[in-house]
């Protein structure tokens, strides 16, 4: 049974992972997407701190996508589709913040026209770099902006798309995305040797998708975990039921992982490669991003600090003592007049377990 | 003339710059002090970002000792300072906070007594984590707190110290401090080879001095510029004037920089090495602290980010175009609550010129 409490609506119909699809992300496409960026994308840093293993009781690397390009990791995945695609082609995509950025920044490096679908509460933040970014895209580049209550972005994207003869380039449902942001495990990986344990934030599932085929080749004894917020937790409940499930609007500050579900490509990957799956509180989100900020001295944004979160929780059973652990920050895009309220939501004094 | 509006009181009697006192800070214990870190201090990492570059039109290097143990680069000259001493040696020094911290944690590492004297309106964050390193320290540790209003910490500092026989580590007019500050210098040349200039932050004159004393010898064609507040221009006044000015509880949002005057080694040392002295406004320091965030992804507190402010500053005279530039982040421990007033600050339509 569903509990109304978790917005989470079971789909209907049932839809259950398709494993013919899996062919289609392999690590041989990882690979050439890591190539296809060099020179491109950031080789971000992996930081480590004493404060943090002392904390957990394990060593922990922490790769850093806050210093991608478009300060997230959304640039390694929409950028690797962008060079794919025939000159001249127009791209359309639609986004909360950082896909809509990454995909903005690679337009105007590729020289190719991009529209951008998005929300119209996406943060001032993203929505200002994006329009940044498209200033230096094809003629014709430009941000749509809709309301989440009353249009589905999808078919609105679709319908543009159709209309000007664009390529959707979907935020985290396609292979050369996810191959895309499998790299960034993939650097990880060749910078630590393996690991025992690879805590990965999940909105939609394209980075969890990406890391877990990598692992799955480099770094086989690795169990990759995804992590969720709890108010947002369709991944979690589509990964224990095998089927799909939804979230209608989920009340996250988490705003990269207000995804309605994974895609059919992520899901598979996700069914297939990863070990477990986490949900963790806002609150749990909000301290582990203010201990980012306040110990670590990284900015990181709410949705970027799951896996800490994830970290943190785990910490607590002991399972993850002594051990050799990979977390990846996946961004820092925060708006700075926001920390306020994740410094008060830090500092309840009870939970919202 | 004195400027009223600037805090700014000329010290009588008058006190010009002790050059008998350069033999005892040198490039060899600089060296030193760098031997003497290594496996205790972090080797910071030097960040480059497109745009910086882009913004200012040069070639920029971060030197980030907002990651250094403590998170500011104070950790360096307390624990080069404190491992000098004889065992089972107490120390006592006075700071508003980040070489609080650092005297704390050096002197938990090596197992002696530390007594921290701090003004009672010093930055909570910074309270907190020097009392957290002080819990590990030897018996007799512990926070005294003073109201700046009404008491003079050097003196509180020497009474107590006399009374329980520890030796006074004082925040940075100090060889062995100033050695030690020379080592992030040390490290970001070693990365970058020589550069054309490297701007610094100036409170007390510390990192500066062991900058300048580094870049004379191992990049001997790099300028070195020191950064400081404009409402707490006493280093300014006193490198210009060629004697030592004052400036009384400043108002600056750099709390690092609310240091009264440069002291004896640190005066002597700039007038010798440094080429230039430079002001920001504190509209220049709340931009350069929210770029960081916002750009670079990295937490500065205020007093960090003097070098980015007078290195935006210096761009608009063009004078810094093509030129391959070092900054120095000294520090990072900024209360997240304050983060609301740095952008109000930031968003000012006009500037406190």
């Amino acid at each position: 049974m569903t509990d109304p409490k978790s917005n989470a609506v079971p789909v209907v119909p049932r839809v259950e992972p398709d494993r013919s699809l899996l062919p289609q992300i392999q690590i041989e496409d990882v690979r050439r997407a890591a190539t296809c960026l060099q020179e491109h994308a950031h080789r971000t840093p992996v930081i480590t701190s004493r404060t943090l293993d002392d904390r957990v009781g394990a060593e922990v690397f922490v790769k850093c996508e806050n210093f991608q390009r478009v300060g997230a990791f959304k640039f390694r995945g929409a950028y690797n589709a962008l060079a794919q695609l025939e000159p001249e082609v127009g791209v359309l995509t639609y986004s909360s913040g950082n896909h809509a950025q990454a995909v903005a920044l690679a337009a105007a490096e590729l020289g190719r026209q991009a529209v951008i679908v998005m929300p119209n509460n996406a943060p001032a933040i993203k929505r200002q770099a994006t329009s940044h970014y498209l200033a230096r895209a094809k003629t014709g580049s430009r941000v749509v902006l809709y309301d989440p209550s009353t249009t589905v972005r999808e078919t609105l994207g679709h319908e543009i798309a159709a209309h000007e003869g664009l390529v959707v380039i979907p935020p985290y449902d396609h292979p050369h995305v996810i191959a895309g942001q499998g790299t960034a495990a993939l650097e990880l990986f060749a910078e630590t040797g393996s690991l025992d344990f690879l805590l990965v934030p999940c909105g939609g599932g394209g980075l969890l998708s990406g890391s877990a085929v990598t692992a799955a080749s480099v770094a086989p004894g690795c169990q990759v975990m995804g992590v969720e917020p709890k108010c947002a937790d369709d991944a979690t409940r589509s990964f224990e039921t095998g089927h799909l499930h939804r979230v209608y609007q989920p009340p996250t500050i988490a705003d990269g992982a207000r995804t309605p579900s994974l895609g059919k490509y992520t899901f598979a990957v996700i069914t297939e490669h990863v070990a477990a799956m986490h949900t963790v509180s806002e609150t749990e989100i909000a301290r582990a991003t203010l201990f980012a900020w306040e110990r670590l001295k990284l900015v990181v944004e709410p949705s970027g600090a799951l896996g800490l979160a994830g970290l943190f929780k785990l910490a607590q059973s002991h399972i993850l003592d002594d051990q050799r652990i990979g977390i990846i920050i996946s961004g820092g895009n925060m708006d700075p007049s926001l920390v306020g309220a994740i410094v008060t939501r830090a500092e309840a004094s009870t939970t919202d377990e």
